[in-house]
């Protein structure tokens, strides 16, 4: 058994790839509501945090930190949301999600709230680009 | 400045404590519908996990996979959410929730979905006790 990772056609379909680091793929969700990444470890089969390898967990665990870091002061949010769910899309992925305390679903979790807000095109690439920028010199 | 931790009032009335790890105390939320467990890094003001230096971090990681098998092996979860959230409570928690597929909130997240479920008190007890003997021989 060698199975390979693919993204979760769901996962495709609602985000826009920032980058690669060194174990997670990093995905911007086109939700102009909020500044929202999606960290998706490019391990195959993976469900739950706890089936990641020890080396891999550590591995993912500096990658939420950088890209939450990064994402908190490029976007000077008033809080981060971390999480992993996957309670409809079953491959392991890891909300990180820059709140403000005017955003649409504050003080409450975004899922669930309304619909998602599309980018404009101009808008999607300025902070496609901002976020890259932002995440290059990764020491992961 | 020399800080110490003590737990914010909000989570010491939501919840019964389970035990002590390395890092983080454990602390059951009291609603009957989800095996529902907090993990709070014992370290002075925090708010978010990319606040926690790098040995805390990995350590709050492994504490969180070990507590993740331990809920999921003693509920047969088919589900586990684990998230940082913080808007309402401001020190760092994490939430560790085994999901069926038949709960109160399925396939939404649990947060501001409905009333708690108090425990009685022999059901709180015989839970506590088994998440105790559950979480006793953490490597960590």
């Amino acid at each position: 058994m060698n199975a390979t990772f693919e993204l979760h056609p769901r996962l495709d379909a609602d985000t826009t790839l920032i980058c690669d680091l060194a174990l997670s793929r990093v995905l911007l969700m086109r939700d102009a509501r909020y500044p929202w990444l999606i960290l998706v470890p490019r391990r195959a089969n993976l469900r739950e945090l706890h089936q990641l390898q020890d080396e891999d967990l550590g591995q993912v665990m500096q990658e939420i930190a950088w890209v939450s870091d990064r994402l908190s002061e490029l976007t000077q949010a008033f809080k981060l949301n971390v999480a992993a769910l996957g309670n409809q899309v079953p491959q392991l992925h890891i909300h990180i999600i820059a709140r403000q305390q005017n955003d649409a679903a504050w003080p409450n979790p975004v899922w669930g709230i309304g619909d998602p807000l599309p980018y404009d095109d101009n808008e999607l690439a300025v902070l496609c680009t901002a976020l890259e920028g932002s995440l290059q010199g990764a020491n992961t």
